[in-house]
């Protein structure tokens, strides 16, 4: 350390001319004070049990963080929130960039917020680490719904890993059903893998398409399709209005061929404009009817039990791997060891056991 | 010990009368001769690359078996015959019982073989512990092709999990390459998860499927459709016929709705009879463009390699999963956290903490 400051010691600057302050100490001393009063864990359940947005907010930011003193409150702050969520409905729209979804959203969110219901608006996408939010990151498309009492609108978690930002989401939807909202909409974009994670956590899923482009322009990955509750053909307005029908038939034909989802549920395609606003009104009636049906079969619970299942396995064995896969004397076999097997110098078998031998030892 | 011996004494035998020998002497050690000669590893290698189906055959059945003192032996063969395998194309067939995939595989291998082909055809099918080998057990279903010089034809390795069985079969296509099999025909139930292992360890993947039955009836497990490379509609024969062709049409449209395949390749479906071999050489012309398209675009060694990879993360995964699935400690606090998540005492994540801290402990 000293030899550093030393050899830094040519551009050292002359003592005894203060620098002038920049902030008053009046002012240090409030920032200071205004720090050490962050809201504890138990004022921030209080906060979003009486419905408070700020402590919403508050709450997901520390349950975003990826700073570990953070964990502990966060962690408590779930716990709180746990008994009061799970009575909403989740819904997953997704679908390419292009398709409206943005606008498509604000049209069903002010339409459920006109019935009465409380929507919040979350998002997934792990791309949003290179294209710094691409998704509701640009509030201003979704004007009205933004400065709606009744509405909430979250960009997604940035940064890191898809198992990472779908754990945030998951958590988020907790605290965002004890803030009391009722409908939880979780916006994805229909290219990557975080579809299956989406749809893991969510009671309804939509697909959003539209007419005219090509198959190659729609380029959804492939299953997204089969796990769809509804297909939706957004811009179903003026001189598309035809090509829209057309590819609802081509979709409720297609959809037809798909075996019987485990839920009884039929899915179907439809038509909507998110401008004219005509048929969304038919959205929620579709989705009405589902709900009416699962919940009747029974399907809701035991749904979303397996789903609470599936997250406590996911973490475990995301966990597991990613203490395998960044153990230091792993990392440099698994490269030889990949090349080797891609190359047929080893069976896939061998290779692996060579690096489970290594691990389990260590 | 002694006293369970004690309790059993009433039932005792009077010593003195010696039980008359079952096996002659001689007899007993010619068994016990014959088993010493057990062929070596590399007197196995080189049957089977001499192309002797008895010496193939003993090697999947060391591939195959779980004893433990088999594993090295094994591991040998493999290890010997992996230089001479790869030079194969692997096809994967699923369907539903009743779609007729024997007969088809009978037509089918029968028209390889009468083009020169060597044809094997092995089976994942994980079901069979509890039937007890439903497919290809029943091998007089294909009673032409089992007695064709060129053919090969393995049931499934029954029993254990699905990664076990998938595992084997992978090795055991290692083996029949070497032996000179350059057509391996892999057959799968398509209503579980082995479509996503023969998937992934075939090249082209055809889905096989009847008009006329319900959708209900051709139950095949969601997601199958999307992973086909061709949908051939089999049954094509008598009264059949239009039906059927209405139902490639049908297909053929659901098909296009599909974003492109990364192989760049267009799958389409088509019509065949298995009874009549009507539209047998069809299948086959569309399987060898496919081939042509894959070879020339160099998506065939890709995929491979990215399969070789794929099976080495795969086996690692399935393995640190088992070792923490089956430690004593957490058996039961699996249970119970199980428990406590589905009723939503516990978060996901705070359940599967618990998990991990005690696993990483122990």
């Amino acid at each position: 350390m000293n030899e550093k400051q030393n050899k830094k010691s040519a551009l050292h600057e002359k003592e005894g001319i203060p620098q002038p302050e920049s902030f008053s100490a009046s002012s240090l001393e409030k920032i200071s004070k205004s720090r050490k009063i962050q809201p504890s864990a138990t004022e921030l359940i209080t906060g979003i049990l009486a419905h408070d947005k700020v402590a919403l907010s508050r709450g997901i930011t520390l349950v975003e963080s990826t700073n570990l003193t953070h964990l502990a409150k966060a962690n408590e702050i779930i716990s709180g929130c746990l008994p009061y969520a799970n009575k909403s409905v989740r819904i997953g729209i997704t679908g390419v960039p292009g398709v409206g979804k943005s606008t498509f959203i604000e049209s069903f969110g002010k339409y459920l917020t006109s019935l009465g219901k409380k929507v919040a608006v979350l998002a997934i996408d792990p791309s949003s680490t290179i294209s710094h939010g691409s998704i509701l990151g640009d509030k201003t498309r979704m004007e009205e719904l933004v400065k709606d009492e009744n509405a909430y609108i979250r960009p997604s978690a940035s940064g890191e890993t898809l198992g990472g930002v779908a754990r945030k989401t998951r958590e988020t939807i907790i605290l965002c059903e004890a803030a009391g909202f009722d409908t939880i909409i979780i916006e994805t974009v229909g290219v990557g893998q975080s579809e299956t994670a989406v749809h893991s956590m969510v009671d309804f899923f939509l697909l959003l398409k539209i007419s005219g482009a090509g198959d190659e322009l729609q380029g959804i990955k492939r299953g997204i399709m089969e796990m769809a509750d509804a297909v939706v053909i957004n811009k179903a307005d003026g001189d598309n209005i035809n090509k829209a029908k057309l590819t609802k038939t081509e979709f409720n034909r297609a959809l037809h061929l798909f075996p019987a989802k485990k839920s009884g549920w039929i899915p179907t395609a439809a038509t909507c404009s998110a401008i004219t606003r005509e048929g969304i009104d038919k959205v929620w009636e579709t989705i009405s009817n589902y709900f009416e049906l699962v919940k009747a079969n029974h399907y809701f619970e035991e749904k979303r039990k397996e789903q609470n299942q599936y997250w406590m396995m996911e973490t475990i064995n995301e966990q597991l791997k990613s203490n395998f896969y960044n153990h230091a004397d792993i990392i440099k076999l698994l490269e030889a060891n990949k090349k080797a097997v891609a190359n047929n110098e080893i069976s896939p078998f061998a290779a692996a056991m060579q690096l489970l031998e290594k691990y389990f030892k260590k």
